[in-house]
C-alpha cells in the first residue's frame, strides 16, 4: 500500500452548515451530489453525510458524538498566524477546545472543534518546515 | 485560514502495534518521543496515543470506540491495485468492513479499520485524476 492520503472525509450532520463553515474560514468549496470537495494541495477535503459514510463504510453508526481519535493540523508560518485562523474559526461557529498557548515542542498552537466536532489544531512548529507551495515536509531526523 | 491539511493524527492504543500495522503495509514510519511521524505527499500521518492527543486537544476522551465521523481514502490507479491493498492491509490485521465491490459512481473500492479502528477506502475513481507524483487533482468540474 502505498504511503499516500487523497482524501479526507469529515462526516457531518448538515451539509449546508459545514460548507458555509468552511467557506467562512476562506475555502473555495464545489458540491456534486450532496457532496462538497475541497481542495488542499495534493489531497481533498471532502463534507460528506455522516450517515452515508457510515453505511458506506459499511460500519453501524452509533451516533457517538464524542471524541474519534482523529485530529487535523495545519501548520503555518508565525504565531500570528495561528491566533488569526483561531479568530476566523470562531468567528465561523468553531469551538475552541485549547486556546492558543506555548508547546512543549517549543512551538505556538490552538485547537478548535467545527460544528460536527472535528477537530483542527492549528500550529506554529519551528521545527517543522513549510515548503514554497506549503507542502509540509519532516525534517530530515523523522525522515 | 489557508486551504490546506498538513498533518493528520490517528489517536491509538498501542503505538508500537500501531507502528507495525502501518510498517506492515510498507509505510516508513520514524518515530521521536513515542510518536510516529510518515511522510505522505505534501502532508504527514501521524500516530500518537489517543489519551495523549485527546489531552493536547483540551477535550476529554470518552472512551468511545464507535465511528468518529472521518474516514480517510487513497486514490489507487486500477482494480488490482484496490484488491492488492486490501489483501496486504487484511494480512496486516485490519478489518475489512466492506469488501471490494463497485461503486455508486463507476469506480470499485473497498473500506478497511485499522487496528484502532481508524477507517481508510481503498479507491479506484475513473474520474479523479492521480498526478505523476500521485497527487490527487480534483477534476475541473469539481474545481
Amino acid at each position: 500500500m502505498e504511503q499516500r492520503v487523497s482524501l479526507i472525509t469529515l462526516g457531518v450532520a448538515d451539509l449546508a452548515a459545514a460548507r458555509r463553515f468552511y467557506e467562512a474560514l476562506g475555502w473555495r468549496c464545489k458540491e456534486v451530489e450532496e457532496t462538497v470537495f475541497v481542495q488542499t494541495g495534493g489531497s481533498a477535503v471532502v463534507l460528506w453525510g455522516r450517515e452515508k459514510l457510515a453505511a458506506d463504510a459499511g460500519i453501524e453508526d452509533t451516533g457517538s458524538d464524542g471524541f474519534g481519535g482523529v485530529a487535523l493540523a495545519q501548520n503555518v508560518r508565525s504565531r500570528e498566524e495561528v491566533d488569526a485562523a483561531v479568530a476566523a474559526a470562531e468567528a465561523a461557529g468553531a469551538t475552541i477546545t485549547k486556546p492558543a498557548a506555548e508547546t512543549f515542542y517549543g512551538g505556538y498552537a490552538a485547537y478548535f472543534a467545527d460544528l460536527d466536532g472535528h477537530l483542527w489544531e492549528i500550529a506554529h512548529n519551528p521545527g517543522f518546515t513549510l515548503a514554497d507551495d506549503s507542502a509540509l515536509v519532516l525534517p530530515d531526523s523523522l525522515k
